[in-house]
């Protein structure tokens, strides 16, 4: 039976927030808006899946001194309640767009001269229809709305050990499944009956849902990392890759396996092993003080001296409510890591046309180094028979 | 062994474009712009669940003549050239926006002084950086945007009998994982266990994944239904409402069950009879022709006549590639029911503070009135002991 980790101690939420007013302070903000259902949850640790329903807009305001106020559908009411929240206001939903609401709590705490602080930038998108963002935008100027996409996903990359410790749990549901992986994706299975019965040994080894999974496999590598798993048919030859976002108190690990249907290739395993000694060298790179750029540039040389062509896009990214956060490991993202980030690792190669091949791992970084949070894929790729 | 639902023919798409175009045309638009991964899932075809990771922009430009072009990151190349997309251009993320691709495929089948479409009401986000957005609508003045919101849900909302059959194949599973529902939830179990031992059961009965799942419990009623399932312990006098948006070929059934903990109260016997009642009046009425907001009165009327008072917010909506969809089953939502709809309906009623009970069951409209997609839950509770 699965552990459901503890409840987040109050004093969590209060540094989270005092992490937003510290940058909020240096950026001159009199208040930040929140949209994004991650964003509100890191705030509040509300926990729901309800987002999937795009029908109605919530908002957390968080002043430069003091608490936050939730601007939200009256249906969230009842779970924001049992949050650290004392401020919640709510808007009859649909039927409202609760920007009247918005305007008064806002305004509350913003001079005719402040500045508002938005997530804008790369990696953000307002969880609001663009009517009731043009409809606030000109309601409260000459207030102004400025960027502070990076101010969110910076105070939020750094992870606390209670966060950690739900990565840890929901990659440990992960990698009891993946041990059965290989029993599942015999030659002649259909890749979405592999799926399906993945994600059920997902559940069973207790994550809390499964919130992501691409299930794809080609012939001596795949096209692609992000099909759901269709009605293709594993054949010997086929490299099948699972990739699992398992979730467990609303936290993601993000790792996948691959497994040869029948023996792999000279080509695959020369991969496979170089994929994995790529990842074990970002392990031993991974370091506060190390960009995210240059920790890409470490496997991706171990992947180049082994005569491999990297492929498959960037070479991971953080990882926490959203299955993917900054930074980037790739080349021009300067983010320098620090103590508390967890990472997905993620180098890949490209074979041919259409042949592609990826490992992923996950860590976190300690003050010395990383720490495994998954138990890494062995050089010799897994086989199934 | 789950059924994968046939692909769409080629001609499914032909009369999602012409559907659009005719709407387009209608409201003078030389262009529409989608953004939202239910509307690029529906215009294109495409299957993924990538969507989970927010860094990236997908944009799908739909011309008053002709086919659509998409302009996505990389990453999706491989999985939008299996779709029926023929015009596809990418662009390297993270690192850019699109937004350069996205203006020159806007620019060219959208005169200078031209109208472009854009969902941007209520039940509609754009899924881009608000920076982006900026800059796009920027670019291309004096062209100018207008809402499209209404015309893009109204060709999603007439189901083709394809999609009915994949939403009829998810509630299938979901009818079979509640049958096994009681016999998961007696007395001294975990919410949060149940409700993984229940999905793993929708997956075991032919799901693809579950896209939602509230679980939640309390005495004599539930304060909210959107929890996804907490560590409380199931005690009797519970009344346990699990809620399940089980996912086939991209598209969600949505509905739930309740299960008393122990012999329900009389009281709870009775609203659950009640909401059975309205369910069943809500089926029989209808039909296209009535409103949305006059089959919401059917269900409250029949809640009214039997003393309840009704609650938990509206009392259902329309279901389909998203958990939720247009129209509201609400008064004031005056949409006129058309056959190929396929709806929740969801009439809730309040016992007290903290205490509700909702009912659910998918419909979809034909000519001659509503079939059934679920197995009704018979007028009285089951019981786990």
């Amino acid at each position: 039976m699965a552990e459901t980790p503890a409840p987040f101690d109050p004093g969590e939420f209060h540094r989270r927030r005092a992490v937003l007013q510290a940058g909020m302070a240096g950026d001159g903000l009199d208040a930040l808006l929140l949209s994004a259902p991650a964003d509100i949850a890191w705030i509040t640790g509300l926990a729901t899946r309800f987002w999937q329903s795009p029908c109605r807009a919530w908002f957390v305001v968080v002043p430069a001194k003091g608490d936050p106020v939730a601007v939200i559908p009256e249906i969230g009411c009842a779970p924001m309640a049992r949050t650290w929240l004392d401020d919640i206001r709510s808007y009859p939903s649909p039927g409202e767009d609760g920007i009247d609401g918005l305007l008064a709590a806002l305004a509350a705490c913003v001079s005719k001269t402040g500045r508002i602080g938005l997530p804008m930038g790369a990696g953000t998108a307002p969880a609001m229809p663009l009517a009731s963002w043009l409809r606030l935008e000109t309601a409260l100027r000459p207030r102004c709305f400025v960027d502070a996409g990076s101010l969110v996903a910076g105070a939020r990359a750094i992870k606390s050990e209670a966060e950690i410790a739900r990565i840890r749990a929901a990659a440990r549901a992960g990698r009891a499944a993946f041990a059965g992986l290989p029993a599942l994706a015999g030659p002649g299975r259909r890749i979405a009956d592999v799926a399906r019965a993945f994600q059920a040994a997902v559940l069973e080894a207790g994550a809390d849902h499964v919130g992501y999974l691409a299930a794809v496999a080609g012939p001596g590598g795949y096209g692609d990392v992000i099909d759901p798993g269709d009605s293709r048919i594993l054949v010997p030859g086929d490299v099948l890759l699972v990739d699992l976002g398992a979730v467990v108190g609303g936290y993601y690990c993000d790792f996948g396996r691959n497994v040869a249907i029948g023996p792999p290739s000279a080509a695959v395993r020369d991969a496979h092993r170089a994929l994995h000694d790529a990842v074990a060298a970002g392990i031993a790179a991974a370091r506060p003080g190390i960009t995210a750029a240059d920790l890409h540039g470490v496997m991706a040389g171990v992947l180049q001296a082994a005569g491999q062509r990297p492929g498959g896009g960037r070479f991971g990214h953080g990882i926490g409510l959203s299955l993917t956060e900054p930074p980037s490991l790739m080349p021009g993202d300067r983010t320098v890591l620090e103590a508390g980030m967890v990472l997905a690792l993620e180098p890949g190669v490209t074979l041919g046309p259409g042949r592609l091949l990826v490992a992923e791992e996950n860590i976190v970084l300690r003050g010395d180094g990383a720490a495994l949070l998954t138990d890494p894929a062995g050089p010799t790729m897994a086989v199934a028979e």
